[in-house]
């Protein structure tokens, strides 16, 4: 891979895709060419980045040649059709949608969890796993590290940022008729999102769980090479803007205490840091992680009900951490090369 | 005890003892007085109910003579205060805070669930439970019945109707705000509560559980009759008006199915009603519970986790089922007497 390298974004108008860029600057990541792929209707807008003007050039099998990394987030159908033409002209794809999540040939990376898996591509493919898995692993890796973990219970707090620039743009539209009368309109979500809570994301599989729900599943079994790993979830979207927190239980194979969990965020985990003092009434909300890269976690406690379990509280930034940070983090990763 | 009896209500100008007035009147509990109780600033306002003006009179200890049912809803320094007077003048006070509710002279009732207890108050008061734990219970009595109940892993979307009138105020001038430029003003909350969840529900204790998550214990378990109840909770306030959710793992001594729970709630449980169907997107929302008194209960699933578990959703008006239906149920129940 020629360093810098030339990097493509496909989906660059969408609520990711703008934040990739955004991400890019703020890593410092070099690059000799940067291109920005949408789809017709967008192709020819003029969007500025660091001091100059890139144009947005329409997404075709035949935009990818001489690319060397190409982020994706326009959605799953766009990512199977022309991830494919991407990797093939030699580029390494890395896909935000869950298209290749479950690929056996595609590793699913989050940087400080799995590192070493970004470098073992066979089909050029490396995919950025859900937002709220990624969320709930950056508290909980650290802590499977120290005690094993063996399962997790988890109800989430899902921000409106992650179904991309509509669902802000329903909840902005939500909030202005509730504030200022008229009509609630619903187009993202099937119920009204202001001053409500939907138990409801993605859709419903034959079990009752919702597919966001199994990815929590299987993607945190893949990520952390736990093909064992118990994982029940309650994925719930809530009137914020951005930043998902989860409610999670955690049982561990060894004894854990809330000392032990606290010590090991205190070592400095990569990525994540503890915001957590009762005594202060502290505790991460969305607001407090909203922009920013690093999640948050607090309202560790020992769980009452199971033994060797913690009940903890972990917030993240949806659109940076839960998408395209952790995507430019894969690029940063590729560029630096795999730590000997 | 008279019948019609007189009645009082002792915080009639809040969020609560306003909507006692309706369910009084949803109920046809009948009564021959009705007298209206608040602090000496509200003392003197009118009230239209059911035709008739009622003057709030200020709260003082001789305001009970002749009252048979006392509905206390002004927080719990002043149920401490005045509960007694009431009860010495020969009232039964039913006691929406969380004052006596521990007190093991004092029941602690959902009428649905352990109407008996209300007619043993050996200090003339009955305690209405706390709004998260009745919503829960609701869902879970029924179930407990069948299955046997061993331990509860919950976490809560409690609504700002919690806070009581300030809460919403507090949520409308937030939304105000943030639909037309103002500054976010915060006196309720610690944090801002539009676009935001916060995982702090009453004060901390020491083991880092907050009162509202050790309500969630120690009511349930005194409710059940069930000492050895496990409950893990974390209570979160989210930006919705009325109406808690409850995300629950329900873990039960006998195995158990989801179309066994679900026949359990088919069979026609008083209070509570199912509205699960995944094939229809069908589930329990907070709007779809305000200003109604039944509970819904949703999402049922089997716990991928857990032996002999259950993961569902149930969600309740926290100013109705929650706080002040339960109550004036209590005073409908003590009226009819025990059931024979």
């Amino acid at each position: 891979m020629k360093n810098p390298p030339h990097i493509a974004i496909a989906g660059a108008t969408g609520a990711v895709g703008i934040e990739m860029l955004e991400c890019l600057a703020d890593l410092k990541v070099p690059y000799a060419e940067l291109t920005l792929l949408a789809s017709a209707r967008s192709a020819g807008k003029k969007v500025e980045f660091q001091g100059e003007e890139l144009t947005i050039q329409e997404l075709t099998p035949s935009s990818f040649e001489g690319v060397d990394i190409a982020l994706f987030s326009a959605g799953g159908s766009i990512s199977k059709e022309f991830a494919p033409h991407a990797a093939a002209a030699g580029a390494v794809v890395i896909d935000n949608s869950s298209a290749f999540r479950m690929d056996e040939e595609v590793p699913l990376v989050v940087p400080e969890i799995n590192p070493e898996a970004a470098f073992d591509h066979p089909r050029g493919i490396i995919a950025n796993p859900n937002c709220t898995t990624i969320i709930s692993l950056m508290a909980l890796a650290p802590l499977h590290k120290a005690f094993g973990l063996k399962s997790i219970i988890a109800s989430s707090y899902q921000a409106v940022s992650g179904s991309g620039a509509a669902g802000i743009a329903e909840l902005d539209a939500q909030v202005q008729a509730l504030a200022n009368g008229g009509e609630i309109v619903r187009e993202v979500y099937p119920h009204q999102i202001v001053s409500n809570v939907i138990p409801h994301v993605d859709v419903f599989l034959e079990d009752g769980y919702t597919k966001e729900e199994l990815k929590m599943l299987n993607e945190s079994r893949k990520i952390l090479a736990q093909p064992e790993l118990g994982v029940t979830c309650t994925c719930v979207r809530v009137p914020v803007h951005r930043s998902h927190s989860v409610s999670i239980t955690a049982v561990f194979d060894k004894p854990v205490s809330v000392e032990a969990a606290r010590a090991v965020y205190g070592d400095g985990t990569p990525g994540v840091s503890l915001c957590d003092d009762p005594t202060q009434a502290l505790y991460p909300t969305p607001l407090d992680t909203t922009g920013k890269n690093d999640c948050l976690v607090g309202r560790i406690r020992e769980d009452k009900v199971l033994p060797n379990a913690l009940a903890l509280w972990v917030v993240g930034d949806q659109v940076r951490k839960g998408a395209a940070l952790n995507a430019v983090q894969i690029a940063e990763l590729l560029l630096k090369g795999p730590s000997s």
